[in-house]
């Protein structure tokens, strides 16, 4: 996507053939800053720090970190070492252990000499198929966006709520949730997005209506409390958020919050579609109790960061001193509460049947 | 209340006999300031900009607005005025309109000279009467935490989630929400509150945790995104809020973001209370779709205010420039998810029948 007028993706190889370019999501929306990342250590810490977010994202960002560690060692310890550092970094998105995963078992088994060389082809093959992986998410999105259209005798703008940021910065490039938005103002439909403002991190009201206002697409920021309010009143047609870990039976981890819009959205009848690229999907659970949800710091919740008249950022404390503060930073839908699943193969029914109709060779996974 | 060893209420007649002192609700939880009230305009001000809010609380600072107003002109045009302007300071909560419309009727029938004392210790009685009628609520509320504490197996503590500020700043004193809340602490019962932020003016962190902070109830602050991930975990036992109107069968307008929390407290089979004092009720509508929502200024969204490092309150822009913000102050919680309604009579059930049995002289009252 563009950023003034140049083509960006959220990550990328410099030119140098060795470090890897990031934008720093910390500082959006008020200042837009690149990183180049030399080593495994500046990885871990901008996943970490969430300098870089986002399932799909951080799985192509933990292939290159685990390119940048072989770089400078490619010996099989250090591939181990690189991995667990990796792993350790962020519990609930799946993607992240998918790739180091698959970086880890293709390294392991071939010659040291070529380790490193391979870890950037493989981190690029990633970065690819994501780009093209949410393409395809934006396709299949785009009839149920259309279908809205319709049901709105062709009166638009058809209203799409959201959660978080399940944008392009949230992948390699387009998005998941945003990707069948952006198609669908390519194809000239009329949409108009809610933007939760998605506290504690404020994703949607620091990134997503970042990303719509430089890609002119109509949208309302929110309070995260008012989406309810809104599909009460018919003014919300569809939901479409991300996911940082689908169970096999289509239960959906995602951020902090995602669970209320659907339950308001059953309440309303309003379709309330998860999209995924389907390394989110571990085939490995079937209990959404079973996804580790992580627990952050409680100064996300007690502070806030934004800027000053004078065009400083600053850091202010909301939460009176004394008051504990719990930061729990995702939460699960169950899959009764989810319309459809988007993925890269089309629409599943969010069940074991619907994803091993379009997901057939996963048929003989474990259960 | 005590606030540092001193016992405060919301709303106050200073010792001149004239002016009304308010603790200005603004400055919270960084600092506490208290103002003294000389005029309508003063008043109407306050109740707008919510240095005074909570709708208990705003129908008795209504009602001494109306006796500033008459405290320098007592003629029928200025009651006339005063009614008018105070009316039209905030629409959701209906506490306001009873009060004003309790003085304007009484003080009309009255001689002029006689208006301006009769609408102070008009105002006074409304006062005592919220004092008494939140102690009652208290009471009242208390056996539904007696009960979750021996559902429990009497292991505590009772895990209240709360949203918006319902405690002693939204009412003269006590509160109603957090009444049964400092009854338990009274009766020795341990409980500990979740705490709603409650954004976008994050009446949550900024007051009801100020609130319990002084009060010594243990609690803990969490973005309102958490509430539904708590209950599916098994760690809320009980929801305490309260309402700016109920309608005639039991629906509930209260801050934004209420009626999610309904909605998932429904989902996990958790009881969900609104507490209120039989003011709150507007018997005149069935239809929660008849009551009118503020919409607020959008910088409540787009801007925050909050203490910096060197301990100063600057407000900081959350939200990027070009953004579009929607601020809908308050949603319709549907009878069918409130599992009662805590008054001053005891708990009713949230219908036309419940509400009946405990106020039979409504019976009479237009449907």
């Amino acid at each position: 996507m563009k950023v003034g007028g140049v083509a960006y993706r959220s990550i990328w190889l410099e030119p140098d053939g060795r470090s890897v370019g990031i934008i720093d999501q910390t500082a959006l929306p008020h200042g837009f800053v690149t990183l180049p990342l030399t080593d495994l250590a500046g990885m871990c810490h901008a996943i970490r720090t969430m300098q870089l977010r986002g399932a799909p994202l951080i799985g192509a960002a933990a292939a290159y970190g685990m390119a940048l560690a072989l770089a400078s060692d490619a010996s099989a310890a250090n591939l181990e070492r690189a991995a667990s550092a990796l792993l350790a970094t962020r519990p609930t998105a799946v993607n992240l252990r998918w790739a180091v995963e698959a970086l880890r078992r293709e390294l392991a088994a071939i010659p040291e000499a070529r380790r490193g060389a391979a870890a950037y082809a493989r981190a690029e093959q990633i970065a690819e198929e994501d780009v093209a992986t949410n393409r395809a998410i934006g396709r299949h999105g785009l009839p149920l966006i259309r279908a809205a259209f319709a049901r709105k005798s062709n009166q638009g703008p058809v209203n799409i709520l959201t959660h978080c940021n399940a944008g392009w910065l949230a992948t390699v490039d387009w998005g998941t949730a945003l990707a069948p938005v952006f198609a669908a103002q390519e194809a000239g439909l009329p949409v108009h997005v809610w933007v939760d403002e998605t506290r504690p991190r404020n994703q949607g009201a620091f990134l997503t209506a970042w990303e719509l206002n430089a890609a002119g697409v109509p949208h309302t920021v929110i309070a995260d409390n008012a989406g309810g309010h809104l599909m009460r009143k018919g003014e919300v047609d569809l939901c479409f958020v991300g996911t940082d870990r689908t169970t096999a039976r289509g239960d959906v981890a995602n951020k902090i919050g995602t669970y209320l819009k659907a339950l308001a959205a059953k309440d309303n009848g309003i379709p309330f579609y998860v999209c995924l690229p389907s390394p989110t999907i571990d085939w490995t659970i079937e209990s959404p109790d079973s996804i580790p949800i992580e627990e952050r710091a409680g100064t996300e919740v007690s502070h806030i960061a934004g800027l000053t008249a004078d065009g400083a950022v600053v850091s202010v404390r909301l939460v009176p001193e004394g008051s504990p503060v719990a930061n729990p930073a995702f939460d699960v839908t169950p899959a009764r509460l989810v319309t459809g699943l988007v993925t890269e193969r089309g629409v599943a029914e969010a069940s074991r049947e619907g994803l091993l109709a379009l997901f057939p060779e996963r048929s003989g996974a474990a259960a």
